[in-house]
Order: C-alpha cells, then sequence, then structure tokens
C-alpha cells in the first residue's frame, strides 16, 4: 500500500514552480529553487505496524512512542454538566517546543533569518520556516540526531537580545494542550548563514505571505507577536485609505489615546471573560479505545462518517534534516479549512471583528478567533449570522487578503487553510452576538505580549493583515 | 456517627471571642458579634451513604452530584514523560464562578462592601467575606435556593463600573484547574445594606488582615487584584524604613522607571516561561477507583499513609444562606500549611522573592508562588536551601507579618495556613536556583490585570503586604 504522497494535485493551491516566480527579489527565487532541487525528501505512507518506536498501548489504545517522549495520539472527550457530548482522538505533546527567529540590522533595515525546512505534511515539501522550530525532545537530542542549528542564540547564556518570548497555543480541535514559545531574539554578532538559511526583510516577508502555502505556521505566529512590525503612521486624517485605516488600527491608542478603539481593553478583557463563563463544556483526555464511532485500521484511524480527519502512518526519508529517516503518525483533514476577519473601518480607525471560540484542547478552552473559522469539511450554511455567510461565499465585502497557507507540517498532513481579510462598508449591518467584539489591531498586538489570547488562526491572520502594510 | 465539628480546639489559631476584640471600630466589633450570634449554623459530618444528591459513579469511583452541577471529587494521574508518577483524588468544578466585592466612595473614602458569611468548612463558622461569592450553579440557581443578593452589580446590563475583572485561579495541589471571576465594581447608587453586610475602609480591611481566621480566602485574592490599593508614595530618599521601601516597590516604575526593579518585566516573562518549560510532568483527570494508594470507607476517602487529606462528608443547616440545609463532601487536610514571602530591600526598593511552582491541577501546570509554599503536613526540612530552612524556623529575618489565615471554607474543611512575610537583610546570601525571581510588588500588581501569573497563596500574601501600607 505504500505510494508517494506528492504527486501533484492542481486544487491544492499553486505548485512550488508558481512558488519560485511569485516573490519580490530574483535573489530569492534562485536561492529557493536551489533549496529545492537540493532536497532528497520522500514521505510514504506505511501502516501502523512498520513504524519504528511507534506501538499502541494495550490499554488504552493510545499511539505514542515508547521513550515517552515526543507526541501521542490520545482520545478527548468533552463533557456538558457532566454528560458525554463530543469524542475524538487528539494530539498529546505536554512538552513546550520553541519556535523562534534571529533578527538583525542591516544598514538600519531590520532582517529576519528564515529557513527553507521540509516538513513530512508540507503539501509542497519545502516551506519557509523560522530560524528554529524545535520541540524540546528534538533540542534536547531524544532522537540523538545532529544538534539544532542556532539553537544558542535562543537558549542558555549565550542568548540574544529577547524582542519575543511568549507561550501561544496551537490548533485546538487537534492538540491537547499544545503551547510553542514564541520568540525573537536580535542578534548583534556576526551570524553564519547556513544554506538552509536567508536575511528576509520584515517587507519581503510581507510580499511572500500572498504565495500560496509558502510562509509555514510557526514562521506566521512567530511574526504575528512582534511589537513593531507596524505601518507608517497615518497621514493627514481624512485619507480615507485602507493603509491609513490600518495604520491608525495599530498606531491609535499610541497617538490619539484610547478613544479611537470601539472598545477599551478592559471591556475587552471582560468580554473575553464572560465567553468563557458561559462555555458550558468541559474536556478530559480519555484512552482512545474509549472513544466512540471512530475506528482503527491497519494504516488509519478515522470516524465512520469520514467528515472529520484521519491518524495515518508515514516514513520519512530527508536529507537536511537532522535524523535522516523515520516514522511518525500524522493527523491528516479531510479538506480545506476556512479563517476570515472581516474588518471595518469606524471613524477613521480599522476595526477587527473578533470571535470568542470555544475549541476542545485549549487550556482555557476559550480563545480568541477569527470572525469565521471552519475546521475542514465543515458546511458555512452552519454560521447564525447571514452577512457572515455572504461574507464566506465572496458575496458582500471588499477582499483585502487571499491566500491559502499550511498549518504545521510536521504534525498535519496536508492541512490548509484559506485565509481571508474582508472589509465590509460601515453601512453593511453586521449583527452579531456576544462572541463577538470589535478590536484594533494594536489591541490584538499588546493581548499577544501574553498567552491564550489569541487562536493561532486569528494569530496568522494578524501577520496576513500587516503584510498588507 | 456524627459529631459536632465546632468543639472550640486551642491549636486552632484564635476563637470567635478574640476576633471581635480585635478589629479597630467598636462598630465592627458589635456588628460582628451580633452577626455571631444571629447565626443558627450547625454542620455535623455524615456517612457519604446520607448525601443527598450526592452519589459514587459505579463505573469510575467519581463522586458527583447527580445533576451533573456544582462539583466532582474525581481522580488526577501525573506522568513524567509517559510514565505514572503521584496520584490522588481532586476537586474537579469547571464552572467559573464570581468573587465579587462592591466599592463606593463616601466622603472621599472608598469602602468595600463586606459580608459576615458561614461556609460550612471554616473553622469559626463566620469570616469576612466579599460582597458575592457564588459559583455559576449557585447564581443561575439550580439549587433552586434564594438569589444571590447584589449579584446585579456583578451581571447583566445593571452592572456597576468595573475596576477588576480576572480570572484567577485556585489551589492547584486540591482544584482541577479551578478558576474563578475576581471582580471589583464601583457603585454610585445607593445601595441597601442587608444586616449580613457593612461598608469597610481598606484601612479597616488592612487592619482586620492581621486578625486569624477573619478575612476569608476569597476577599483576599480579589482585593490582592486591586491595582490602586497603594501606600502613598515614598517620602525622601534614604528614609529607610520598611513602609518607605513597601511604597518604593508599589510606586518605583511609574516614579523612578524600571531602573528600581532588579529584573525588567520581559525578563520575568521569560523566566516564567523557562520554568513551564523545565517542567517535565503532565496531569490528567482520571477515574478515582485508578488512584492508587487510596482507600474509601463508608465515611472517608484517605491515602494509606495518612499523609495527605481526607475527603469526608457533611450535613449542613444554615438560617442565613440561599438554601437552608444541605449535604456536601469536604476535603480535610492534615494539618496547617504555610505560605511566606522572603522579602528584601535592594536599593531601597522592596523586592519578593517569587517561585516559580508546578501544582497538578493548574491549568498551566507552573503559576508564581510565595517564596515557601508548604502543604499541611509537609516537611520544611524538604527545602533546599538553608537560608529558607532558617526563615521557617523563625532564626533568621525580621517578621513583617505572621497570620494564621483560612482557605475556602466551601471546598476545605479547616484548612489553615499560616502566612509570613520575612524581610532578610541585604548582608544575608540567598542562593536560590532558577525557580526563584525577585519582584517589586508593582510588578506582581501589573501580572494581576491577567490570569494564571500568580498562585492564591501569593495572592493571599500580597494583601498581607499591602495590610502593612
Amino acid at each position: 500500500m505504500r505510494s508517494a504522497m506528492y504527486s501533484p494535485r492542481s486544487d491544492r493551491g499553486r505548485a512550488a514552480a508558481d512558488v519560485i516566480d511569485a516573490p519580490a527579489t530574483a535573489d530569492f527565487t534562485k536561492w529557493w529553487a536551489e533549496r529545492e532541487a537540493a532536497g532528497r525528501f520522500s514521505v510514504n505512507r506505511i501502516p501502523f505496524a512498520e513504524m519504528q518506536g511507534w506501538r499502541f498501548d494495550p490499554e488504552t489504545g493510545n499511539l505514542a512512542h515508547e521513550s515517552g517522549r515526543f507526541f501521542s495520539i490520545d482520545g478527548v472527550q468533552t463533557r456538558v454538566h457532566g454528560v458525554d457530548d463530543w469524542a475524538q482522538p487528539i494530539i498529546n505533546q505536554p512538552e513546550i517546543g520553541i519556535l523562534g527567529i534571529i533578527v538583525k540590522e542591516f544598514d538600519g533595515v531590520l532582517h529576519c533569518l528564515m529557513q527553507a525546512k521540509m516538513e513530512p505534511g508540507n503539501v509542497n515539501t519545502l516551506q519557509l520556516s523560522p530560524t528554529v522550530q524545535a520541540t524540546r525532545s528534538n533540542y534536547t537530542q531524544v532522537h540523538r540526531g545532529a544538534r539544532t542549528r542556532y539553537l544558542d542564540y535562543f537558549v542558555g547564556r549565550r542568548r540574544g537580545e529577547l524582542l519575543v518570548d511568549v507561550l501561544q497555543s496551537e490548533q485546538g480541535a487537534w492538540f491537547w494542550r499544545k503551547r510553542n514559545r514564541n520568540m525573537v531574539v536580535l542578534a548583534t554578532d556576526d551570524v553564519e548563514v547556513h544554506e538552509d538559511f536567508r536575511w528576509l526583510t520584515l517587507a519581503e516577508v510581507g510580499a511572500l505571505m500572498r504565495v500560496d502555502n509558502l510562509v509555514n505556521m510557526d514562521a506566521r505566529t512567530v511574526l504575528s507577536c512582534l511589537p513593531f512590525w507596524a505601518p507608517d503612521k497615518a497621514g493627514p486624517a481624512g485619507d480615507g485609505s485602507f493603509a491609513s485605516a490600518l495604520a491608525r488600527s495599530y498606531h491609535c491608542e499610541s497617538v490619539d489615546g484610547r478613544a479611537a478603539a470601539l472598545n477599551a481593553f478592559g471591556e475587552i478583557l471582560s468580554w473575553f471573560i464572560e465567553a468563557k463563563t458561559r462555555c458550558d463544556w468541559s474536556a478530559r483526555l480519555v484512552p482512545l479505545d474509549l472513544v466512540p464511532a471512530w475506528r482503527r485500521t491497519a494504516d488509519e484511524i478515522f470516524d465512520e462518517e469520514r467528515r472529520h480527519f484521519r491518524i495515518i502512518a508515514v516514513q520519512v526519508e530527508a536529507g537536511t534534516r537532522e535524523v535522516k529517516r523515520w516514522t511518525q503518525p500524522l493527523l491528516s483533514p479531510r479538506g480545506q479549512g476556512d479563517a476570515l476577519f472581516v474588518v471595518r473601518v469606524v471613524r477613521g480607525v480599522l476595526h477587527l471583528l473578533v470571535q470568542a471560540r470555544p475549541e476542545y484542547g485549549l487550556v482555557d478552552l476559550v480563545e480568541m478567533g477569527p470572525t469565521v473559522q471552519l475546521q475542514p469539511g465543515e458546511d458555512p450554511a452552519g454560521l447564525a449570522e447571514p452577512v457572515l455567510r455572504a461574507v464566506v461565499h465572496g458575496e458582500v465585502g471588499t477582499v483585502r487578503y487571499d491566500t491559502v497557507l499550511s498549518e504545521e507540517g510536521g504534525r498535519f498532513h496536508q492541512a490548509l487553510t484559506r485565509y481571508r481579510i474582508v472589509e465590509i462598508d460601515e453601512d453593511v449591518p453586521v449583527e452579531v452576538d456576544d462572541n463577538f467584539c470589535w478590536m484594533t489591531v494594536r489591541q490584538l498586538t499588546d493581548l499577544l505580549r501574553h498567552g491564550h489570547y489569541l487562536n493561532v488562526e486569528a494569530r496568522s491572520l494578524l501577520t496576513c493583515l500587516r503584510s498588507l502594510c
């Protein structure tokens, strides 16, 4: 049953050949093509029994590594007032990894050291990734591979000046309480640049954000936490452009005071707490064998309705990873997700319509998500508000950003999400319930100083929005 | 086997008769004596089988209410790298309650509306409590009792101006991911004062903080979140008094800039994340029947070594609660706990030695706790640092605060903690490991804007410290 997984598929967004045409600079295009040519990657699906070091626990049915490290596939059971509700498999990875970008000034312009990195679940093999992307098992060398490059800039005594350091969540629908350390460090010494790495300005990264499946999830979340990736200050009042409203949304509180924001910061925190209070269910890990309506065959774990996702196993051979060859499980969604921020200019300031969104695996159950977030295969007809359905179908609003981007390829198999930012005119009524709140870019940026406020899809979209500066 | 539980015991701190002598004003003393006289409370231990509405689930052995609401006694299992480690019973209460204080200005002085409230686990029946102290089941009237007084000031359209609104954790050793909404609202209208309630200034509450077992845990945590309960600004530099150093610790960053603090705010956040990253274990709920080395009899659940705590059942009859009569389980610790902040004046500014402390039941496993925190019965000989052992034994340092206070009497039976603040001279060396960090009162106050930074013992001690203003 082995089969190569990276056969070209026209419905999967742009292929690698398109990707390397798109970037702004010829230099980048050349480097990326070289990296693609240099890689020797193969990812093949295998039966679970052929995985090395992984086994199903006979008591629980959980799929885990025999070292007890890395991650495992457990079950999650949600309950409403003590009564069982939804259950599914979930990726349980308690340890905290590092997603880190080294930045450095050249001629007064900040550059990010980005990596061309292969992940087994990537739809297109290589994606543009942070300088360091390592689980703790990974960087403490449990797998006895080569030492993670540039790690010394992020841990230990030789660490550079920290510009960003915050724990952030990842997909609550697929991960159990996963959180990673998002870091940005400023280097002042000479940094030796390995051939898989390249300095790019924020403007260049921003341009690449508009290419399908290029800037990976880990890079997007780290970039979202940068407090100073900001548009130039707004021009004269009444300019009326989208760019001006975006600049005011970032700068408003430091320039004009809080009055520019529809809701004060304290009101936003209270709104968020109320949403958590309304959340009537709780979630707990259970043995995978106890998850009803999901079945396991020799090579997949799936729901009987075949509506959600599958757990599969792959064998990977790679020439440019710390370990040359390994096997692992992946979570494979069916179809493409949607993440969409509705934005609106109010009194000259861009506001985003933020949703308080419960997800089974989030540490505190509820985080702030995009206006619309649909899991792969989820029907937009389920959206209560007619305007939001119309926006998803492209019938209302001005599309400011529309690109398909990939979720974490180290755990998910070809998980793609269509990210959109759609501007609605002030005269279009949006009557949403208590789970929604209008916020400025400044307010979201301030919340990102702390973890567990913005979910990973909202953080990705914030980076998409900033790329429009 | 029924027995009255509130027989006088000389080793339990001051009795009610002492308490009512202590407060600053004769008015308070008179009111408190009246409240004690008016109460008709009896709390009697019963076998589990006599509880009404509570039952042991035949499949899991968990003790839960048949409505699925309130709370349950489950098991918690910790694991290190996937291998089972410590396990124990734990109180699982997923819903978010409200701990709220109404404040109002009279003649330019802020007053708090405090309540004389009975809880079944209180060592002395009545304690000084917030205006509102209600679980969600409680205030949505699942138990069909009377409506919670003053609730309208905290929820719904008629809510007052919010001065504090933040979700905070409670005891991670005994609660599974418990969090409550800590609120302070400013009233501007006339507030009708029921006989169980009384307006007290912050100075009066501060004085009462020095009375054993009077200000309850819920009042202490809400008061700790008040951003403006501050000492007057420091006098001329070089005053050298404790009060001056405390004032500088609160005001330093707004007066002299961050240089007054040993560690910048960003460094503190990074230190905290590193402590979380080092935490090698994870915790999950398991059926209570699967917790090894704990046994259940007709009237208690206990560990075979009888070192930790017991789960017992009580029947309560009360004249001044929403429900007149009920039964419930309580967690009964063996002995008294310790919570102690070591403080030191550095460059004229008081600093607290904060510990990053993992606890099984905390939402994100690690929060910031006191320098020393010992569970009831825990031996201080286990402290690695000799200076800390000497401080606990009272051999080193100047004691600034030393009072026994109670933990939540709604869930714990006579859980007492000795709270201390001990000042160490600059010439006493304190060599602690990476789990400790020096912080100012201002930095701790800023962290309290968000949940899941300071644990409940640290928050209690912050209120103790402020009472010294």
